[in-house]
């Protein structure tokens, strides 16, 4: 048995934040960083990428100067900027910065509310996707009975093939065996039905290759199932996954609304509503997008977290956990042995 | 001015039921029947379609014969037929039937609740689609802010052209023109952004011709605009339009179940609950997909609605004023003259 002298000690994770990027920034981010630091979470190395007249005097006025490393950019890309030009004419922004520095390995992670388009290509220019995947994937927690489901692509690619489909479900696969610890998660795929011989030739294509791959592939899952306990993993292009997840995004806004509304309409409602306060507060609570903020960008040589441009503080503080459980269980690592597994499995 | 005696008297629309197929037939069909007739809403002439030994009876035990027609059928399509062999083996079905009623002009329009593939099948190979359209589409009605959104394809074709978009958009204009008076309905493309250049390049081929239409075309809409008051007819292919339908039906049903829960948590929540009932009772009817029951297939030379396959009677008495509706609106009149319009500024 080894003594506790000779276990080796695991190092902190590095995680950097963009500075700037989403709609507080970088008020929000350096909030949520300070939240971070006094919980009583797993530590973490942590480090600020921006603008250093910016950062500096923001960080001071929170008493993290001294306890965080700021990363010098001289750039920043808003949410403006069109993501193919932003990624060549702004080499110096903070979230190409960012970038380099989880390439180079002075970092283990970086985490953006920035422009989601600019962070995806910037992130592809720099860090490169890792062997046998040829494009990366945006993915979301869908909160659902049971722990909800894992759902990617949610946008990065409009049009897949039936072999992006297949290392997308490698690529979620993975993150929920590492980043949640499950053995075996059941992965599905996307289709107008569950029956085989539905959906378009893409999507059969990518069924066949997955019944013969190492995956636990449980079949064709239908937009339902999105909320049920049946499957872990959904697989669909980014172009159906932004639908959907954009779909969610407006019922669940509708609903709540209509709620409120019906529960302010007469003096017995309202009565009502304030003797369940605590209760409806937890269903909108269960909705909250923020509890799930952090959706990974997979397929990279690197881990990046791309919070919602919205997220306030705590919403942020969700992204940086998705980003230190991802260093935390070797995503990569896990991922390219997955790869592996399949490119042997085709062999 | 006309007098009274001048003026043509309207024909009563003639509608015919399919007496099979869904849940809970012919039952659900036939109380529904029954409530149409004993309701207020304007009149029509209804028949039955199906097994004169169970139509017969089931009518007389409700005190409808003699009020209602049976047109008879010798076969029943069942939900678990594949659609395309029951199309071409059980061709004295009522769905057969009715469809070739509606053809030969002894009635305006049906009503099934049967196997929607088989339903859309027969109805094409029946009553063909109208001139200039390449293929049908099913429509939803989205609850949502300012009376909702009409929306199309929702899942007849997994696969569509741009020209094929450009008919969905043009069917669903004419739909609301005629079911529900709408002056110039707002059509939008469904996309992953609103920006010109982004999606496929169908969806960008579908734009550039929906902009030289006729139509009032406002541009690309997302997901979340479903349930926004900016858009009235949503267009999408079949694929997206089912998974995004499906995430629908997956979230609200999440959304209820998780406040029931919440709300029977403590007594104090229970009382509240108590109190708020009738609101809350209000919340999920606004929710109820019953209240938004049929759904039409258009495109047809002949109308044809779809009643949801689980709808009780209230909901399948829904779905018979869609089709009723759309008989006194002249929809096909009205379609085929757009059409028209459409294939002129295309020459």
């Amino acid at each position: 048995m080894p003594s506790a002298n000779t276990t080796a000690i695991k190092p902190l994770p590095r995680i950097l934040l963009d500075g700037h990027g989403g709609d507080g920034a970088p008020d929000v981010v350096l909030d949520a960083l300070q939240q971070t630091l006094a919980s009583p979470l797993p530590k973490a190395k942590f480090g600020v990428c921006g603008l250093v007249e910016i950062i500096e005097p923001a960080l001071k006025a929170r008493g993290l100067d001294g306890l965080v490393e700021i990363v010098p950019a001289t750039e920043v890309i808003d949410m403006c900027d069109a993501p193919a030009l932003a990624v060549r004419k702004k080499k110096q922004s903070s979230m190409h910065v960012s970038a380099r520095a989880v390439r180079d390995g002075d970092w283990d992670a970086f985490v953006s509310a920035g422009n989601t388009g600019a962070l995806m290509a910037v992130s592809k220019l720099i860090l490169k996707t890792l062997p046998g995947i040829d494009r990366p994937a945006i993915a979301s927690h869908i909160p659902a009975v049971d722990g909800g489901t894992f759902f990617l692509d949610i946008g990065a690619n409009a049009e897949c093939s039936s072999e992006n489909l297949v290392q997308f479900a490698v690529m979620g696969s993975c993150y929920l065996q590492a980043a949640e610890g499950m053995k075996s998660p059941r992965v599905g795929l996307l289709n107008i039905g569950t029956e085989e011989g539905k959906g378009t030739d893409v999507i059969k294509m990518a069924a066949a290759r997955l019944k013969d791959s190492e995956l636990n592939y449980i079949g064709f899952v239908e937009g339902t199932d999105l909320f049920s306990d049946s499957v872990d993993v959904v697989v669909c292009d980014g172009f159906i996954g932004n639908v959907s997840l954009k779909t969610m995004e407006g019922l669940a806004k509708f609903m709540l609304s209509t709620i409120k509304q019906e529960l302010t309409s007469s003096v017995v409602a309202k009565t009502g509503a304030l003797l369940a306060k605590g209760a409806l507060k937890r269903v909108k609570n269960n909705m909250n997008p923020s509890e799930h903020n952090g959706a990974p960008l997979l397929g990279l040589n690197g881990i990046v977290v791309k919070s919602h441009g919205g997220a306030d503080a705590y919403a942020y503080a969700c992204a940086i956990q998705v980003a230190r459980r991802e260093v935390e269980a070797n995503l990569i690592e896990r991922t390219i042995q997955s790869m592996n597994v399949l490119a042997e499995a085709n062999t």
